[in-house]
């Protein structure tokens, strides 16, 4: 997507093999790119969330992998990379899922042969990631679209959405906000409300993205969301996602659930946008089975932005002996999603799991 | 209550006459105290939340009233300081319950006197103010006190609570907080979970309070506490309020309406703790009517802290060019409050109407 001018994707190969990011924890303050080049490097990114967003954290856990392997491409490290790269973050299950599709390619071929496997590997994962998302795009247009038309002739659509799920999150285009991107593009009026998304405002994030294409946003506090479905202002809520289990059951940003209950209060129509890559069919209980991560406090305490001056500063709210919890993520329960948006369509909570039982198949062997 | 060592309200008159308030909007960061010695200052004071509070705003309101009856008591400058003041902030009810009690109390006395009258109505306004909330204390530390008796011998009670409804919001005690205070001062292993609440982040003036009274409390994000109360690390959810309609509308800082809504879906308490100045039987259907205040952007652009050498800073998280909206308040339908804790008693919201209705001439007359 568009940054500085120029259509740029979240992560790219260098000629060095290496593969450059944006520094996530810089952004929006200051356009930082940093590359990864080796394992450690990788491990670190995901850890601090230099990058971040489920899908991507996937595709530099791949290359964590690559990075391993052209170091070290025996049985021994093969398995002791993924176990280290795995451990990085605990909730989204793309990484996991990123990870098992390297090992599964490359685990019976010779040593010699592996790390290059590994690198095609890697290179496919954030290509289909890249298409995946341009298909959310497709089919949440189409959702969008059909929700616009059924509002007054030439009045804006208010998309509510929550942390980022936009090309930051992904390799390009972005989940949730694909069909915003695409929405906007084909002339609808499309107008977003951005949560904030605290302790670590991923929700500037979204917005950057947003006036980056042209697209209107306004910018609000977390709390003002139910506010503004019982006012009628939201027409509908699309979130991105970390896991999705069996049932569907949705596990996404800290807030999430908050916006879907408001949604269900006021029958906005509430979308999860998702790669498969995403759908988790070893769980069914997300409230019961999905680790949630519970982060450090001092993202909760440290708030950065800028100072007068315009440089990057941070400010601290709490002193140390204040305790704080800070849990990442939460889990919508199925019953409260209208409808997933996939690459291969537009599913309610059934119909994804007909859908994954249908390709699996063809996703395991594919 | 206790600050530094010394019990103190959050509104003293000096020998001076003028009063001494705690400028809110330096807390917890910096302690700073400030006069009031004009209706000008007091205005200001209220409009730019150096004292906020629906209770405590009531009761600068008063004093602002009877600074400008210092300065010229005429009919003319009493409605015209009337209307001045009422206008300082939209949504409490307070701030035009104690007005009018003082222009009742003084509008047929001989321009002379209605100074010196206005005064002592002020001061009685102040100290019923501090009295309601002790009796809600009470009142409240007996729900406190049931809720935690049911749960497993000797386990905390979590209390979830949102924005600042603690003394530095009234004159004394508090209203959510003042049961919490007495519930921690009877031995009820209380813990509180205090919401962030962006964007002015009164949480960190309950933080302050709960710390500076030594009850246990752990701050959390906005977002977090649906997560909480899935996971049933909530026992019972309290708030303070602004406004509450004849049917039991509550309108509070804004985000009280999603927290509202996950107690219901996971069949937590949630009690709303008003004196009775806070019930505007003049409304009753609090979505509709009830104004909301929208205020500057610039509350959520710019978030106020420490630096890294303690001094108070601030950062800008947006660039001017991003719209930002900041509805202030949300409104709780009446069927989602589990209960209004006042210091007359505990009222459902049926209740609670009878309860006006049983004392409407008393305390109109009374």
């Amino acid at each position: 997507m568009r940054i500085q001018g120029a259509w740029r994707r979240s992560i790219e190969e260098l000629d060095s093999g290496a593969v450059r990011v944006f520094d996530q924890t810089k952004l929006p303050f200051e356009i930082a790119e940093i590359s990864l080049a080796t394992e450690a490097e990788c491990a670190r990114a995901i850890r601090s969330m230099e990058v971040r967003g489920a899908p991507l954290i996937g595709v530099v856990a791949a290359y964590g992998l690559v990075f391993a392997l052209e170091h070290d491409a025996s049985d021994e490290n093969l398995r002791a990379a993924f176990e280290r790269l795995v451990e990085t973050r605990p909730t989204a299950v793309n990484l996991a899922w990123a990870l098992k599709v390297v090992r599964i390619s490359v685990q019976h071929a010779p040593i010699g042969e592996r790390a290059l496997a590994a690198r095609h590997v890697a290179r496919v994962i954030a290509k289909d990631d890249a298409a995946a998302c341009e298909a959310i795009g497709r089919y949440g247009l189409a959702v969008l679209e059909r929700i616009w038309r059924e509002k007054k002739q030439g009045a804006a659509l208010n998309v509510l959405t929550h942390c980022n799920a936009g090309w930051l999150a992904t390799v390009d285009w972005g989940t949730a906000l694909a069909p915003i991107y695409m929405a906007h593009d084909a002339g609808i009026p499309v107008h977003v409300w951005v949560d904030e998304t605290r302790p670590r405002n991923q929700g500037l994030l979204t917005a950057f993205e947003l006036r980056a294409h042209g697209v209107p946003c306004t910018f609000v506090a977390d709390n003002a969301g139910g506010h503004l479905m019982q006012r009628g202002d939201v027409d509908v809520c699309i979130v991105g996602c970390d896991r999705v289990t069996r049932r569907g059951d949705a596990c996404n940003k800290i807030g999430t659930y908050l916006k879907a209950l408001a949604a269900k209060a006021h029958d906005v129509p509430f979308y999860v946008a998702m790669p498969w890559s995403t759908y988790d069919q070893c769980l069914v209980d997300g409230v019961r089975d999905i680790p949630i991560e519970d982060r450090s406090g001092d993202e909760v305490r440290l708030v950065h932005g800028l100072d007068g001056a315009g440089a990057r500063a941070s400010v601290t709210l709490l002193p140390p002996e204040q305790g704080v919890r800070n849990p990442a993520f939460d889990v919508t329960p199925a019953e409260l999603v209208s409808a997933f948006v996939t690459e291969r369509g537009v599913f309610d909570a059934a119909g994804l799991e007909a859908e994954f039982k249908r390709n699996a198949a063809e996703r395991l062997h594919g």
